[in-house]
């Protein structure tokens, strides 16, 4: 939060007057890691709170609503916290990158055309467990080896249609050294800013491991777990951004989000739109986690000119 | 144990004079299970136990020569079971296939040609996790990928090479669904009845593995766990099985052994054959393992076969 807060003293020290109220948001919760509860503090401004979050539980069977209380909050006063659509022209969200895109680049921030959507997938290969060495190549059934088809055939088809999938999860049954796989389960990943086509990709991904599995002989069978559609940023809030860039002597580079932002629920309401900070090494949700002062002072500087020239075109609308 | 104790049975009844002693042992232990005592019994025989076998405990810590003492036997009497390699001509053994090929054959018995030599190795790739959404393919160092490619070009030159090499265990970190994997651990079992065949395609796998894993630009790193050379079945005493088998109005068929057997153990002090009987569906080590009456009245009619001809040859010379 430090960012838009120097943005405000920034505006304070410029004194400019701007045409428009500029309220200075920081989010708690994104992650919603302790009760599940992602984007909790955007979705209390957008008045989209579940009624499921009343049960959710932490690791400990602690409630929300009883941890919002211990922290002198009222579960059931959220929709206090709820803004009028009508009152909001726009939502402007800064985050580090969190992948190393930016840093590949050699640029210090970037702006977000989308947040992508995700799929996630489970897949179930069942083979014939047998003994590592008296049942010959041909008569395997081996659950993970046609698992590892299917994972090679999986990156493949990621970079041919420019999405990002990943299989970040395996199980192996009965994983020992010396008896071929019997079941293998795995995980899939697959996102992209364009929900349509991540969806032809899905396709095609099934029907291939589906051709995979039965020439191995094993069988297969997938469900999905999680679905999220992809939301696209604002294109006049991004060509804003853009010049903004430009203004600050940098080279506009777009790029989509591959995680999930408060600017999603936003979006329900408003325009939005994002710029990227570059951070060291790609990595988030560590300790490593770092980025520059350098990096913070220019993507403030771009904030700056981004809300300078909105005054500008707000005034001559 | 019932076709050798038959087998004796039916030489008394057709009152066949053996021109040499015939033995019908029972192993007991070949698997090792409890103590980790493989081979104890043959071992016995051929006065091969190693001496750390005195201090090899179970599950619940009890020693060998403890366990041994309440069935009634004495750890540091087993040379007493020791038996004269000059006295010996040959070890002839019958097992059931463990495997799925003398049913794929259509044949109830089969000739045991040579007992594999294993070799074992781990295998740990080391990549860089990171978030599924956020790293781009191309900047990627997917652990688990780069193994699954390891592990379907391990298949391909198994089955080009005519080996048998099993990735039966594998292990993957973080393990998260939405995590690119940073470190992959695998196991490669790779048996052949040709120690020096066996060894060449383990260099090749480890030369492409290698390849793969700079291509991905992941680090490699392999050890090996286990090493067992082959045992070659007597040339003659399979010729005689050969001949048992076509007087008994089969097809004679030939194949190796990847499992080991006490064949291994007796191979050390006198020329070792062996039989296979076709199982059900090859499974092993497991209770639905099975073989027909039908089967083994075969088995026996060949051993019964062989020890006939055996004795001719042996008169004869």
């Amino acid at each position: 939060m430090i960012a838009p807060v120097a943005l405000a003293a920034l505006l304070d020290e410029y004194a400019v007057h701007l045409p428009f109220h500029l309220d200075v948001v920081g989010f708690g919760d994104e992650e919603g890691t302790r009760f599940g509860s992602t984007l909790l503090g955007s979705r209390a401004l957008t008045h989209s709170w579940p009624a499921s979050w009343r049960n959710s539980t932490d690791a400990q069977g602690v409630c929300l609503p009883d941890a919002l209380q211990q922290f002198g909050l009222d579960f059931d006063k959220v929709s206090e916290a709820a803004i009028d659509p009508d009152e909001v022209l726009g939502f402007l969200e800064l985050h580090i990158e969190q992948g190393p895109v930016l840093e590949d680049e050699d640029l210090p921030v970037g702006i977000v055309s989308a947040i992508a959507g995700a799929r996630r997938f489970e897949f179930r290969v069942t083979g014939m467990a047998g003994h590592a060495g008296t049942v010959p190549m041909r008569l395997r059934q081996d659950a993970l080896t046609a698992s590892a088809k299917i994972i090679v055939c999986i990156e493949k088809l990621a970079i041919e249609h420019k999405v990002v999938a990943t299989v970040g999860q395996i199980k192996n049954q009965p994983n020992g050294v010396n008896v071929i796989a019997g079941e293998t389960l795995f995980s899939l990943d697959i996102r992209s800013s364009d929900d349509l086509h991540r969806d032809a990709v899905t396709d095609l991904i099934l029907e291939q491991a589906q051709c995979i599995a039965r020439h191995h002989q094993v069988k297969l069978l997938w469900r999905q777990t999680h679905e999220a559609a992809a939301v696209a940023c604002d294109p006049q809030l991004q060509s804003v951004l853009k010049q903004a860039v430009t203004a600050s002597q940098l080279r506009p580079f777009f790029l989509s989000s591959g995680a999930g932002h408060d600017a999603m629920a936003l979006a329900q309401i408003c325009p939005v739109a994002m710029l990227f900070t570059r951070c060291k090494g790609g990595i988030s949700h560590h300790p490593d986690e770092s980025i520059t002062t350098e990096d913070i002072m220019v993507s403030l500087q771009v904030l700056f000119e981004t809300v300078i020239l909105l005054a500008r075109q707000y005034q001559s609308t």
